[in-house]
């Protein structure tokens, strides 16, 4: 069991968006998996879901990620329950369909199991009604894709155990997920409530001709969108009622609600030309880009917004954060183990943030050294410079560095420094490091420093003392058997003419 | 002109939220702002909106920005507007309020001036009923913070004349903004429809008691608010309807429109009861937290949501991307000012920001290369290195820097950079940069430079072309005359032992 609150075998009923979407986060937390799906493609589909999660997932953390589960498709619900400690039923929302494969799969586990639906908006007191054991049966509502965003809705049912929301919350947890609990039983919940009526709306824009769905999506994306990612509503409208807060923003704009600026008292009918509108509107917004593809562009920018989020440690992002904590607590020894020792394993690992980007599309350069930096200091602390050192008027700076670009980092793109102590004396350490970049090990760029020790009090150069002295001169030793780096010593010139 | 499309001088009148937005907007866009608004408070907001603004774009971008504008605070609409070329109207939310203030302002100025209203959703063609000339007022309806969120939804009245439609876009787009075409004028426009619809469907579940405003935000932005800032709403249903796409998606959930998942037919009374609620929930969510601080964090996560959609090119990030590039190509003016001579003069002045200073209480060595990276911008962007340059596939890119530290930079310093440009060829730059700093001119640091011509098509390596080339063999002849300087061509070593 990877982390505690995990089950150990998870059963799935439906292998839909949701669906595999369960699967791959279950997987690639190390549970294993039994899935039943009659869709005879179901198999290839889960496998290209798990590809996309896979890649994603490698992306959004640094965290150690435990061995994934193992993925086995079986042929009935009731064989996909059997040795499951904990259900997910994901199939269309059709209440007579969940309700058969509740029930059926009630009867043949343990009654302290688990059996959570995904469903969207449908009510679990009248989903569990032909349970055995309904006290066991939960609505945990996730969001498409289930591998990446963090909420799932949790709503008991009239006959559901306080024991089955405290277990399934604690799965979700475990998963890295934040279980919302719904305090009251109602159809759609809170999200879908939200989302139903903005996309009501949306349709009644493309119904009336105002505007297309790429319109649409813009009027979303550029504007409101962006701050419901970081703050939801209710926060972002605060905000907007400047000084006053939110009874100026109600004072303000609540009387906006009573005229006529939403189609509240219909539902568009959605005719053959509307729905052929619409499809013809969103293939033409796709520009030929197939599901999966989109997939990963989707994945790509959710996996950039929650790393963003996570740097503010708010919502979505927090939520990010406190996995990471309970992921490195639970995998001790990796990230220590990889800066016991400088000799050719790296003292630093980092990864290229967004906003190091520039015109080039590259990291910018003084981002490299930003990096290098932090391998500076990583060495430092290795050499015993901590808080105490530093407080007793010590410190090492950097006075000179020469930096080689040798390849250009993106992106998203992971980074390890190794670092090599060419020369010290009392006063001086003279360091030589190299960047590499992705799973190859490409070197991205090289970094010779120099650096003098400071008595920071006086404020000039002065000999290094005590353990850190010591420590500088055996790091030396043991660093002085290992071959001068090819880029070593060079200066920046001009002398050949340039090739054609 | 800081760039083609932006007004030489913009007249705002009332200065809210949305005002005081926009003044900050066009301020650091370079444009001069008049302002009126009755608020004896309004000069304290506007700086207050202004100093927010200023570190979010100082955060947002490595663009080369124009030096602000002047911000004019005046006591009448009439002295508002005069010698404007652009008038915005963010007035509250009363049409007979905002006819009259039209009015008043469009007997007094040049009948060509266009007349934007910020109003989120009253119709133009009632606004532009008083007008003397209707045809040049129009909606130009932005978001909170104007000056982050990139979308303005332009809507033109019955009367509204073509020329003031391209008028306005242009202007908004030189700000950095996507104009969203509102074809077909209705109430709410496009975006407000849709926040409306959320918005009235949250206050429902407040006003019956099924969340608090925090779990309201919470279902939001831990799910489809994270996807709505990436991808919009129907792109992202397009994807969950799977391998069948967009018709698959309104066959599953179309039918879920027609149940009782949204209040349609009402909207809750705001009884004072409900408000003391909702104000109450929110001061807790908020816990303590000013409305000045609140917008800092949330602008914090605005730029590093901006940031990380840049890097994926999409929505918002893309219209980012865009205006960097636009911001590159088009600084004319007060940089070209300071870079008119490299010889001794500063190509780049810069200060030292407050998140720059690490451990040692100094700069981080980072900090430096990154301004002297800012100072090969400024003397590329000299040699004809624009917009249009790097869109035909040619930058050049820094293959190696020797950095020398000489003194240390501390938060608020004032810095200059001086360049030399040392030797040239048609593939190769080799610069030296020295940075002084403080009123005494003490150079702090120096960076010497080997930068490569590319073509970043192929991502090789190839000659300069047409008049970059020409600029550059004419600048490097021009340097050819200064002295060598005493660092160039150093490389770093220990060969002498070190001084006791």
């Amino acid at each position: 069991m990877a982390e505690a609150g995990l089950p150990r075998t998870v059963g799935l009923l439906g292998a839909g968006v949701i669906g595999a979407g369960w699967a791959a986060r279950f997987l690639l937390h190390g549970v294993d998996v039994r899935l039943f799906d009659p869709d005879p493609e179901a198999a290839r589909k889960v496998g290209e879901v798990l590809d996309n999660a896979r890649r994603a997932l490698r992306r959004l953390t640094l965290a150690p990620i435990p061995a994934e589960g193992d993925l086995t498709l079986v042929s009935s619900p009731e064989e996909t329950v059997s040795g499951c400690d904990f259900v997910i039923e994901s199939a269309p929302e059709r209440e007579q369909l969940k309700r058969k494969l509740l029930a059926a799969v009630d009867v043949v586990i343990e009654p302290d199991v688990v059996i959570a639906s995904s469903t969207s908006g449908l009510l679990p007191s009248r989903l569990q009604r032909d349970m055995r054991h309904p006290e066991r049966m939960l609505v945990g509502h996730p969001f498409n894709p289930v591998y990446l965003l963090p909420l799932v809705e949790v709503c008991a049912g009239e006959r559901t155990s306080p024991a089955s929301v405290e277990r399934a919350a604690a799965v979700y947890r475990a998963l890295g997920m934040s279980p919302l609990i719904v305090r009251k039983e109602i159809d759609g919940f809170i999200a879908d409530r939200l989302l139903e009526a903005l996309w009501r709306e949306a349709l009644w824009l493309i119904n009336d001709d105002v505007a297309t769905v790429s319109e649409v999506d813009d009027a979303v994306r550029l504007g409101a969108g962006l701050r419901w990612a970081a703050m939801g509503s209710f926060q972002s409208y605060r905000i907007a009622g400047g000084e006053d807060g939110m009874r100026h923003f109600l004072a303000q704009f609540g009387p906006a609600l009573q005229w006529p600026w939403t189609k509240l008292t219909d539902v568009p009918e959605l005719t053959d030309e509307l729905l052929d509108r619409i499809v013809a509107q969103s293939d033409e917004q796709a520009d030929g880009m197939g599901v999966r593809e989109m997939e990963r562009l989707r994945d790509d920018c959710l996996v950039a917004v929650l790393q963003a989020l996570r740097a503010q440690d708010v919502g979505a992002g927090a939520v990010l954060a406190r996995h990471e904590r309970a992921l490195l607590g639970g995998v001790p020894g990796r990230e220590d183990g990889d800066a016991e020792d400088g000799e050719g394993r790296p003292l630093h690992r980092g990864r290229v943030q967004p906003e190091w980007v520039d015109y080039n599309g590259h990291a910018h350069e003084s981002r490299y050294l930003q990096v290098f930096g932090d391998a500076t200091d990583g060495l430092l602390r290795r050499l015993g410079v901590d808080a105490a050192y530093l407080d007793g008027g010590n410190s090492f700076f950097t006075v000179e560095t020469h930096l080689s670009h040798l390849g250009e980092a993106s992106a998203g793109d992971d980074l390890a420094v190794t670092t090599q102590l060419l020369a010290a004396d009392e006063k001086r350490l003279h360091v030589f490091h190299r960047m590499t970049g992705g799973n190859d090990g490409t070197v991205l760029a090289t970094a010779e420093q120099m650096l003098l020790h400071v008595d920071t009090g006086l404020g000039r150069a002065a000999p290094a003392n005590g353990e850190v002295l010591a420590r500088v001169r055996a790091l030396a030793a043991r660093h002085a058997t290992l071959p001068l780096p090819d880029r070593a010593g060079r200066s920046i010139g001009m002398a050949r003419p340039a090739s054609a």
